[in-house]
């Protein structure tokens, strides 16, 4: 049985996704709401080593829900991979007497977390805030809605330009190892194609997608490519499309990191807020090592190796629709 | 076993809503897909009766995915009340050889077409489009992601200026039956309390929530009320409230209208372009009468006493979420 | 000649209008540049009778340009109208030092800026901020441009539904003495009808223009009326029209206090930025009692009577070109 | 003196911009408001040519005012360079009884026109529509107030991020030869630094400028580079800074197409009201090879030597101001 906790610490790690701060209100909350004093660790496992630490009351932590970013701000910490760092660390967070940690941040935020909780015991939880929604035991994660949204308003921004010059467009998205920002954008986006990371597109099919759409006097079209597709980067694919359409106009736009920011959806504001409240009642429920999720309408605690050891699941119906519906 | 399908109509119903033309093209693409034929019919009911049809392609339903309102048009029909009316209309699909029908609308719309099929026997399918998540059998229904984001992009405008004057603002929010909207405006723009039809909150219960936040020295907070709220509309509360509080800057902004409109979020556009898929696909399978939801990320086919017999559910965590956040 | 000048204070006063903080860090930063003490004074006259003023650097308006409200915040005083509040508020500025005072705010602050000014000597001036538009000496005010595209984001959102129902809409703007924003937002929403408070339009004048609409199949129509207009508020005017044309479905939006937030546009940041530095410049150069403008892009330095004699100008040719564009 | 001219045609040529739409509609009601007939032409000279050209009438332009994009679409022509393509143009013109142009584009489409005009006599006007606002003889271009704010919410997403992670960013923005965009999205951003063509500025004088940023602690930095800028591409600056600050986390962002696109600001839809307007009056006034300008809030047809030779000009002012602001 877990001994009483008292000091919570809540901090952001990896990069950056909207929504991040409403998660940080809702664990500093929920927090004082159960009477616990409620600490924020700057730049993520950096900050910890650093001794950047403060605490935080309910004041701390207005006006911040709709603002994109995270206020504790965040890094990525070499030093943390070391044991020496790791011990540097739990030194100060006792010094605090800080005897639990909420961390937000993705898979390798939490790969970190269970480390510490390996060589510490301290009682700790994960709260999953990464925009590529490509965790298993969640149906989303925080920041995916709105950076899907923000795709979804920079296509429409292109199809205008598109449709106004019977144009070809390849549009770049974030998504290293999955499709799920790719797949929902290209749907949305009524794109004509969707290359992603989880499935097989060659060129010649690619070309036979689009040939299709020239048959069938479609006089302009989007092509959506996750940045970790396997047929190379967008600017590659076009350079092979136009080898065989010398007679189109390619452009390709790379959204890049404009996809991260921004106010978060009131979907990402109100997942955060409950994934934060359940973290720090998880935690004063005697779980440890577990990552918040909400899977078929239901709060669900992941262990390490649940998360880690599946791969995340595909949309594969959202995939057959939007071959469909690019007729 | 019902006898082949070749010639199916669709049509919006009720309230307009952001993703009614998402849902269009999803069921005109869909049945072109199916190698159907398929047919618009303008403003739902009346259209039907005034024979205004007119057969669809899949380029008629190009560029219009990011579109809010609806291009089939909407409108309330007494005339199809009668029995007289819908055998006006019948005939009318008769004559083109429609055999099936595809409703987009709320529960009103549902109605007509289940006493519809009841008559005539026809193939009728329901895909629910209203911004009022008020239905059963289904999670989400088409436009409420879109509206509640819009509530929220305007609680947020508010709080800059009620920040900026220490102010109490009120804010009505479109909900008769239902506080879906409410509650996720509500938590998602840091409401310091919010009114709903489901659950009774009397004066002296806001006034003392209120107050708290007074003692807390909260600068300024914003009250979000359904219009469907028991203790009367926005300027009725806000008139016994400022009573009450007589030093507050009281100030009430009724959204109205624009909740319905804009570009629909990328949720609204993949969930209706899902819905319309499944409801041709429905349709095809021999399913009638029914309405499309999904449910815990399945699809289900909900029959008309389900969706009428049972009332909404209320998401009752983020009720109790509201309240530990708001301290 | 004024002796010289060493610490600036700069506050917000009267309505907030976005911008109000790009020009408040734009008043700091050029202060510093021009190796001057800054302070800024909260809420306005009230704060500056409670002596609520603190020092600002570089830093403390280190990303706020893009936010709407006013960090300094805003109120109204009603003891700074009395002799014995005015001198209490010149001895706390006095006690800190403070030679020279940027007021930003409406033709209220600059009206209690210039007795300030008569009864004290302090060199004084004033930036326009404030949504109306309604000052001659500048061709335009802060937060007027994100303003009125609010009021068109909100009218195209209105437009969806109106054109999915055919309806009538009456959509009240802000605008009590001006007809600013109600011209231009008419224009850019292609309202059928702009009354506003510099105008006559009778009833029967609006209905002959709402019937030739009528006449030309045009299937519904956007009434913008600005809340000063002569004719009464949108409710009176919907209700009178509703007598005349009882087939129409009658709708009326007032957008109220969202007019007034949310993130400035780059116009206003920029009108901001360049006021806020000329108004520091224009105080080092000897210049007091007045308010910036620009005008036919040269910066002009407006006397207090300018200001106050003068009524706005009305762009007539806007008018004008509404009235050929709405058949 | 012009003989009466009472066919006029509209097209829109060169790159498409925010507010073309608005453009086309206002010029087509100002005909029709004329009694004129008015024809639109597709994919601008290269539609002359192929005679895809249709008559239009008040409701071919009804709910077009808020999309991006042009109707008519735009194409560049290669055939009408040569004689016999501007013949062929003439021809089919001439068969249809059309009597005068109105052509919405930049200084290519002027360009065009003017040797239209030169051969065959007919009258004809140019209305500014190019992002860029790079044209003499006007205060501002359609599109140009769209395209900024497009920018700027870029800008807005990835200081959220930059703020984050203690980052420098370099973000790249249209403009060829004109750094229009690039300086007010600077001052709109705060930006630490702004790159344009028509200033140098080396390598070294930009580290010196983001050093004293890191002397001054600024926590992160966006620089704004112009496509045209004279030190190479954002992604070469970047490359440069980078060796010289290698403990920064350098990112680029090229915004690329996306700043095409979008529903226009009520800034550009009004503007394209008017000069939409003014041109069809110009013409009926007897005004040819002229291009419509407003200037100094005045309505100014500047003629083609006045385009051409004259650069345009830089807001000197401007750019004062964005040094003293990023300090």
């Amino acid at each position: 049985m877990p001994s009483e906790i008292n000091n919570i610490a809540v901090f952001t790690s990896g990069g950056d996704a909207p929504g991040m701060n409403a998660a940080i209100r809702a664990v500093v909350r929920a927090s004082i709401f159960y009477k616990k004093n409620i600490f924020g660790i700057y730049r993520g496992y950096e900050g910890m080593i650093d001794n950047d630490i403060v605490e935080l009351d309910a004041r701390s932590v207005g006006n911040i829900i709709q603002r994109g970013g995270t206020i504790l701000k965040s890094a990525r910490s070499e030093e943390f991979r070391t044991a020496e760092g790791r011990k540097q660390a739990y030194e100060n967070i006792k010094s605090r007497g800080i005897d639990a940690l909420v961390a937000i941040g993705g898979d390798g935020t939490f790969t970190g977390l269970h480390a510490f909780y390996k060589e510490f015991g301290l009682p700790v939880i994960c709260v999953p805030g990464t925009i590529d929604n490509d965790l298993p035991g969640t149906d989303y994660t925080i920041g995916y809605d709105t950076a899907t949204n923000t795709v979804v308003d920079a296509v429409d921004k292109i199809r205008d330009t598109a449709l106004s010059h019977n144009r070809l467009f390849f549009i770049e998205v974030m998504g290293r190892d999955s499709g799920a920002i790719a797949i929902n954008s290209g749907i949305a986006g009524g794109a004509a194609a969707i290359i992603i990371p989880e499935e097989e597109m060659t060129i010649d099919e690619l070309v036979a997608k689009l040939d299709k759409g020239g048959e069938s006097k479609k006089s302009s079209s989007l092509v959506i490519v996750a940045e970790g597709g396997k047929s190379g980067s967008a600017m590659d694919i076009a350079a092979e499309v136009t080898k065989r359409f010398p007679y189109y106009d390619t452009k390709v736009t790379i959204l890049g990191h404009l996809q991260r920011g921004g106010a978060p959806t009131y979907f990402d504001r109100v997942l955060a807020s409950k994934m934060g409240v359940y973290a720090v009642e998880g935690l004063l429920d005697g779980k440890t090592d577990v990552m918040v999720g909400i899977k078929d309408n239901l709060t669900v605690f992941n262990d390490f190796e649940t998360i880690m050891s599946n791969g995340h699941e595909i949309d594969t119906d959202a995939l057959r629709i939007s071959k469909i519906l690019s007729i």
